[in-house]
């Protein structure tokens, strides 16, 4: 391994791509405003806060079951703003299309970009389209950026974990990774597994409206899953924080699959959830209004933070045992995302 | 030719790509604030303007006489949003890079994105970063999508144009496509041509202050040149253009590697470039403000507005014909920006 290359894992939302930003990335791009480990900057505008963010979608391949890369690029950057406790507005789009790209493919997956907009109330309202030489690319990418207001002055952010919070999950893990690792084995009509592909700007709303300051951070565990995540936010927040396996929803389809090939859900990427910290007496509020909505019917209380303290993160597993978790190391699946 | 395919013109900035945009993206896409043929969608918020844009680069190769992508990513966006008249804030920095890409150049670009930052007064506040396995991507592509507010209640956009203006550019052209692909045939010692790249905020700024309303279009001619950008204008416009051949401002470099190539300087691309349409009477005022500017030292009237119309462009030639301009066809140089 020649520590002079970037390497697969450094995309991957785990400990290397954290390194690569940390040692490498933030200080070299950084002004103060830099998002560091949010999922969006948070800007001021004559007194009124803005959120931003970017993120670009090179997932293998472009439709799989539950989506495509378009709803996908829509629906990520909208959960990047609405994890801030920002109100999405506006987004752009910007193509990186290989020569010889189907014409077709592109007008579906356009077509599922304007949709999943539509549905998340959001408008796009800027684009550039490139296309490269046949061979400098693989068929699109795509990234979108986002803007969202933030209509309260509550602040919501990985640094505000405390002792006694409860860790919340809107339902089950796994399904977009496992649903587009399937697609692209052509293991996709064997497993049933749909990605979990949704905007929760929506839910996010309702469970502001309704329980306030009660919610400390909300992170959406894309890239790296649950466990990187968490670890994460352990770390922002300095805090340390105990999961428990079985309270982990998971489908029979995703938990079939990741034993068969061995992976371990709780690294698998999600792209229609969300981990919410939230004060102790009000975590069956958040849990009422999440399963209240359509994205949080499988809602559940995951874990708590145990005390302040270094990050620490510790599985209680089905069997009683108590293990480490710590982030993704490597890369487990590619283009994901 | 398959029409079912998306062609390499179709990311020339030309003809092609402004049918793939009319055709598919754009009715696809579109909500109503979409930017269509401007550099950025105005967007309002509690009454205050702002302009947001995206662009993707894929320059090849990565470095070359006179920048990097990572200057020209920052160069370019901060150049949309000042031909909004915007003063351009934030920025976002996307990354897709291919698996085994050097980690010294990308601490080089990045280091050139700050810079290129901290010289136009923006902040990049939020990032993104992708790893492709290798040969799914060539080298790097980077995403930077920018925010800026509109601090006058002018509007300055590709409409905006009216029988009688002058068309004023603030210097030669050509220079960054001639440099890009000299140094891709390994031509640059030769040539000796260097790319114009640079933020144009600072001389927008100082030609909006000191002309106002006298600016009524700004666009810079990035990919299909100037052709293709006065084209543009004088169809968004209604208006018919003539420009004047003999006052183009070329340097000799250029001017001799499109001879040897056979190549017309006016469809090369540029990226520290704007064209100006500005009234008749404030031309040799804003002249003046361009050529005190270190980006305008060569800024010259390259034509002017003759008649309302249908978007007709003629070239006086320096032997005083007259042919027809139009949009660039086809492909010229593929990834020059």
């Amino acid at each position: 391994m020649n520590s002079d290359l970037i390497l697969l894992g450094h995309g991957s939302g785990g400990t290397l791509s954290h390194q690569l930003l940390e040692e490498l990335l933030i200080p070299a791009l950084s002004g103060e405003g830099l998002a560091g480990r949010n999922d969006a900057a948070v800007l001021s505008l004559d007194g009124r806060r803005l959120a931003f963010t970017t993120d670009s979608y090179v997932v293998d391949p472009i439709f799989f079951p539950g989506g495509c890369i378009g709803d996908l690029a829509v629906n990520g950057t909208v959960n990047d703003l609405a994890m801030m406790g920002a109100t999405p507005l506006w987004l752009s789009a910007g193509m990186i299309i290989e020569e010889g790209f189907s014409r077709k493919e592109l007008a579906a997956i356009a077509a599922a970009m304007r949709e999943a907009a539509d549905r998340a109330g959001v408008r796009i309202v800027t684009g550039d389209t490139k296309v490269v030489p046949r061979g400098t690319a693989d068929r699109i990418f795509i990234n979108t950026s986002g803007i969202g207001v933030i209509n309260h002055d509550r602040d919501i952010d990985g640094t505000r974990a405390r002792p006694g919070d409860r860790i919340i999950i809107n339902g089950t893990i796994g399904d977009h990774g496992i649903a587009v690792m399937a697609a692209r084995e052509g293991l996709d009509l064997e497993t049933g597994v749909q990605s979990d592909c949704a905007a929760l700007n929506g839910l996010v709303a309702e469970l502001l409206a309704a329980t306030g300051g009660a919610v400390h951070v909300l992170r959406d565990p894309t890239r790296g899953g649950v466990a990187t995540t968490v670890k994460e936010i352990a770390l922002q927040s300095r805090v340390d924080i105990d999961l428990d396996e079985a309270a982990l929803p998971l489908t029979s389809g995703v938990k079939g699959v990741c034993a068969i090939l061995g992976l371990d859900p709780l690294y698998v990427a999600n792209e229609g959830k969300l981990i919410a910290f939230v004060d102790a007496d009000r975590a069956a509020d958040v849990l009422g209004v999440m399963r209240r909505h359509p994205l949080g019917i499988d809602a559940a209380v995951i874990g708590e933070v145990t005390a302040t303290g270094t990050g620490k993160v510790r599985m209680r597993t089905a069997v009683g045992g108590l293990r480490g978790v710590e982030m993704l190391a490597g890369e487990q699946l590619p283009r994901i995302c």
